[in-house]
């Protein structure tokens, strides 16, 4: 951490931090830059932990169509920050982090100098507008601040954040013709239309409000905002780009383009002018509020009141060191970078959705107000139940179960009363496959990290699992199996409703439901129906009971499968290995199949299938880059070879998490991608969340001290841990010994201590 | 009134409604259709008094534009009904009475039977949509109650509404293809891309939520609503008319179009199914809410709860009735009904805009609730601030002053910090000229009907009186007047704004604010600078000073006016006749010049330029059907031919108000034609708004007795008073002879006797 010389202010005992002087500076090890490359789909900018704001540089702002066609260069830009690019655009105060499809990008703001330009400019003659070229030798990240030097203005550009407030500092070269540019048409997968409603009134000579409304991803979509400027503008402007106005008439009595305090359309930019000495610095501080501008303005006003830019820096990276503390590692300096910005990457997502005074709009687009907890978004489901969550569940419980809260809350305010998707911003945009909140919930509650009313978060389970016009869900309850014809995912929707009832099952024992335990449980077995024996896959199948002919378990699409092929989806059955196994032929044969995953060459044509992920993301034809088979390398424990579980984690870990921008294999899935390898790198994982379980694999760091919430500690070391002892040769629990490669989770949550004693050879 | 016989029920006398129950039966008086055919503008449907809900038929919907062209037969359409047309394309929930230009149409609600058509069809063939022919002889209007008989559907549609919530009853026949169609896409004054975003969220079986937001007149608004059907709809569904909808994709996961709970895009229409036994009624409740759908329901509980249509009707009508006693007069039956539908008309805007638990929507966007006081919109004030507000400061003063804090609430909110030109739904469209709100702020404080703070009343009159960016103000503040070179509208400007400014200074004089006085007095005389005594015209002058070459008294386009020629405007001078008479050559040579305006001819070609009037909305040269000369029949008071006062004002009585649909010879703008009505008929009207007289006329009834709200009664008898006994031969108060023709506000507000003896000659 870069200013740990500074002072701790006043603020920060009143925020319970002194505790945090005392951790260790972990901060430093945060680079926000890693994944910024290629597939992760990070963003370098500065964010709070779990923060409602994440205000990170655009280095484009591409649109989903270009002359009529999908631009297939938008995907690219989920997080708006490319790493190889040479030019910025724009900071905006909203991202998601490691999304494979987006939004956002909300209140694009670029400092300039000279002649005004409201256009952004192309990165090949960024001259024609307002972006400025960049170079990293100017550039920092680190967790809750971002810095850059933008060249062709000749201004610093400085970023940091609270929870519901962007911090921008830009400090000015001496002009008479410096600006501030809003550009409120930008944003993150943008596209023509998607700008509804845009709203914005000065209030004064240096504070406007307003909202920018949209149809994305999230269909119906508002955020509110307020944006106070450290030093008044001399003047400002608009520019509206809606065209023809049929009743503009009546607001023609006023020139509207300049010093005009009432702006309202569909397609807005602005800007505001200053006269700026040599090294002038600006402030800006925007906030925003899913309800109001009001709630807008007592965010900023509460959250920094009057603090610098530099307070607030060194506020939020005391919160995240206080964050990252939560497990204090022993470790090389690369070791703790990839630790320490892996558990930054986990404590990003879901973010917070709610004003200081607890507000927030619901999925019924009424107000509501959280009571007792912290009401979060960016549910990213398909993804986090399998890692995420369970992390929380260890490292996070109250947030888990305030999550779990929030995700009953969009249960009970959504019209078609069903648990989140994949939601954000009261929506839910229904991506991917399964109805993994019922993982999520399950897994919270058997842990004992939720203090709501579990019955009624088992109904919630129970009807979402019951929406038969969802994603073939019926014909799943009627058939066992989703009928080919009837759906494009139709195994991996299968396999995966079975895994989510299971999870169902097991909260109905926990609550004491034997009845619908006994029936989620069955359900929990349809995997079944879509395995082939003849073939030894998961195969689709068609509603005469058949399989589909032209199977090929090496391609994805059109064979039933979404983000995997049947190689990697056959092994997807997380609940039940032991049967998965027996119906593979046993032990062997299964393991042999697993090697054969693990070691097969992908053909190009199959790897185009493969979503979301470079060449480096896949090991053989595993793919980690995705994620149905995170839980895979860990099925040798079941085989009876741990060791290959052992060898085969240390692989992945290796090879798909470097150090660098480029060095996550695949998006990294709202911190899912982390996860696994926090956890793996622990020495465990939840192989199946909704049990108590971990499958212990072989851990990658020295050592390691878990502080957890309730107050104990849970210490791992990893004896001899070396880049080649790899190998677990034994495992003690409190001194005692494990030796089915398994740990529960009440043994980490009543502290304690578990030590691997390592070695270069497998114990066989 | 029809339903005389209804018993009262046990809520009225919560409402305090009992002594209602003593009351005349005035209601019957009531022809709400009056006004419906050519320029009246005003609307049949069913209204509580200032209700926010305006449940009325249009007989089409037609759009701004056609063929990109702009429609002039939208203009028609102010109120979504036509006396003229032969069908009825649905029945929607807001609607301005009287207005030359509009916005709202929200909701439109259409019951069918047979074939589902969502589109309205045509007036020439009903039959290929929705719409259905009716007949005038099937229909029947009342206040607060409306009825129609829909041919093609041989369905009975009923409307009534409480302040909030209009309550529909359609009588079906025997179908098991019963609809009722909600066009969301229907709007008054309608246009491509006019409306921004609609939700809608199917809360269960009978009850749907949502909202509606536009960019029409008023720039940036959104309707909240909450409807209950009394009986559920088997099944539901909506048509989307986006076209293509980029993210669309993960909401394909559903069949959107029948039966899915969530609805949401910028261009939909729904409908619900039923089956219905021969005569079959069903009831519909649907409350609007500025604020969020959480209080349309609220709304819509509180204000109906399980109340029936007839129930919600008898209570309305009641109300009405309580409204319609606050004058009690003798009459011939066409006497009263005009009388009384004017009085209607008079107590329609401004409309309620507030929950019933107290919030709004403010300018700034944010919510705010209303402390002490009911919160209007609907200021037509260029219009109202003349004859409905001093009428209100006579008979509806507890209004009148929650008016003034609306519009100081409008004030406060608004970036702009100024008071409202013409506002509706927290937005102003600045429609017309003048500050005019400064006269009603005036005039309500003057005559001691506001309780709020006056000081900061005359703070928010100055700061709008010194918007040197708006319409000219700046050239009037330096010059005095405005050169015609930049604006339009310079002389109408300058007249308006010397009147209001007089209205300004009156009210300093009133709070003890010398210095305001003396500035303000000042600029009131500003109309001089307009004055030509060479043509003995007001006329447009050029910055350099000179008079306006081809200047024609006739002409309003071209010439500095709105709605009114010179010929008119000359007269503009409410606040100082005296002057005005001595620059125009004194007493006799002034009356001479009115005798000229009301008995001139207007040719074709001048009349073509005086907007929204018919033929007969002009008086020789005197245009009533507009505004700005309302006062100017009074003038002969001052000029010493009171007796020519009295011909002109029986003359113009008896002219341009008619108890028949045609009967309103302009737009009756917002109640301010009625308002002219009301106290001309009375005998007495405010010349000039901000000073306590009213200029004496001649009585058109024999007798009235004001209730006031203080508990004291105004009577006035016309003694001998006929359609031939028009002229005033002695005027006494309390007994009192009054020779001035001269009436004090406090004459009336104190209680007591106005008795005129009317004679068939002139008293010279």
């Amino acid at each position: 951490m870069k200013n740990s010389g500074t002072p701790i202010f006043i603020f920060l005992l009143i925020f319970g931090l002194n505790k945090a002087q005392k951790s260790e500076k972990l901060v430093q090890y945060v680079n926000p830059l890693i994944g910024t490359e290629k597939m992760g789909h990070t963003y370098p900018g500065a964010t709070a932990p779990f923060g409602a704001i994440q205000l990170s540089p655009e280095t484009d702002t591409i649109s989903y169509e270009m002359n009529g066609k999908y631009n297939g260069d938008v995907y690219k830009y989920c997080a708006g920050y490319r790493y190889e690019d040479k030019t910025i655009v724009g900071f905006s105060s909203t991202h998601f982090s490691g999304t494979g499809h987006s939004d956002l990008g909300d209140f694009l703001v670029m400092p300039t100098v000279g002649k005004l330009q409201l256009n952004p400019g192309t990165a090949t003659h960024p001259e024609s507008g307002y972006r400025s070229r960049f170079s990293h030798a100017n550039e920092t990240a680190e967790a809750g601040y971002y810095k850059v030097k933008l060249d062709d203005h000749n201004i610093l550009a400085e970023l940091t954040s609270t929870t519901r407030v962007g911090v921008h500092r830009y400090t000015f070269p001496k002009s008479d013709q410096a600006h501030i540019i809003l550009d409120l048409m930008a944003g993150i997968y943008n596209y023509d239309g998607k700008n509804v409603w845009t709203y914005v009134r000065v209030e004064n000579g240096n504070t406007i409000t307003g909202y920018r409304q949209t149809n994305g991803w999230a269909r119906t979509r508002t955020v509110y905002f307020a944006m106070t400027f450290s030093k008044p503008f001399k003047s400002y402007g608009q520019k509206n780009y809606d065209g023809k106005q049929v009743y503009g008439g009546f607001w023609r009595k006023f020139d509207q383009t300049k010093n005009f305090p009432e702006i309202a359309g569909k397609n807005i930019k602005m800007y505001f002018d200053f006269d700026t000495n040599e090294n002038e610095a600006i402030e800006i501080k925007l906030a925003i509020s899913p309800v109001s501008q009001a709630n807008a303005l007592e965010n900023l006003e509460k959250e920094t009141g009057n603090l610098s830019f530099d307070q607030v820096k060194t506020q939020t990276q005391e919160i995240w060191n206080k964050e990252l503390n939560k497990i204090v590692i022993k470790g090389s300096e690369p070791e703790k970078t990839n630790f320490y910005t892996a558990m930054y990457h986990t404590f990003i997502n879901p973010t917070t959705y709610m004003d200081v005074n607890g507000e927030y709009k619901g999925l019924d687009q009424n107000i509501h107000k959280a009571e007792g907890f912290t009401n979060y978004t960016t549910f990213s489901l398909w993804d986090t139940y399998r890692a995420l969550h369970p992390f929380f569940n260890i490292i996070q419980p109250k947030r888990n179960g305030d999550m779990v809260k929030s995700m009953m809350a969009h249960y009970d305010q959504f019209s078609m009363k069903m648990l989140p998707i994949w939601s954000h911003y009261a929506n839910d945009n229904w991506c991917m496959s399964g109805y993994h909140s019922v993982s999520v919930v399950a897994d919270a509650i058997i842990k004992g990290n939720y203090n709501g009313d579990a019955k009624a978060a088992l109904k919630a389970c129970i009807e979402t699992a019951n929406k038969r016009d969802y994603e073939g869900i019926g014909y799943y309850i009627d058939k066992g199996y989703i009928p080919a014809e009837k759906s494009g995912t139709s195994v991996s929707n299968t396999l995966e409703y079975a895994y989510d009832d299971w999870a169902i099952a097991q909260l109905a024992k926990h609550l004491g439901e034997t009845e619908i335990y006994n029936q989620f449980i069955k359900r929990s077995e349809n995997w079944k129906n879509n395995f082939d024996k003849t073939v030894g896959f998961m195969r689709p199948r068609l509603a005469d009971g058949s399989f589909k002919k032209d199977f090929n378990a090496l391609s994805t699409h059109g064979q039933g499968f979404i983000e995997g092929n049947s190689w990697n989806y056959s092994f997807f059955v997380p609940q039940n290995p032991d049967e998965l196994i027996k119906m593979m032929g046993g032990k062997k044969k299964f393991a042999s199949k697993l090697d054969e995953l693990f070691t097969m060459h992908l053909p190009d044509e199959f790897f185009a299938d493969t979503e979301d992920i470079t060449r480096e993301g896949i090991i053989g034809g595993y793919v980690h880059g995705n994620e149905p088979a995170h839980h895979v390398a860990y099925f040798y424990n079941w085989a009876g070879q741990p060791w290959k579980t052992q060898a085969q984690i240390r692989r992945i870990l290796e090879m798909q998490y470097k150090a660098t921008p480029d060095g996550l294999g695949g998006n990294d899935d709202t911190g899912q991608m982390s996860a696994w390898y926090i956890l793996s790198s622990l020495g465990f994982y939840p192989v199946a969340p909704g049990s108590e379980d971990y499958a212990i694999g072989s851990p990658a760091i020295d050592h390691a001290v878990l502080n957890l919430e309730n107050g104990k500690t849970f210490e791992i070391e990893a004896i001899d841990q070396s880049p080649k002892n790899i190998y677990v040769q034994k495992i003690l629990l409190n001194g005692k010994e494990i030796k089915n490669f398994t740990l529960k989770h009440s043994d980490i949550i009543n502290g304690g201590k578990l030590s691997f004693y390592m070695s270069s050879k497998p114990r066989k």
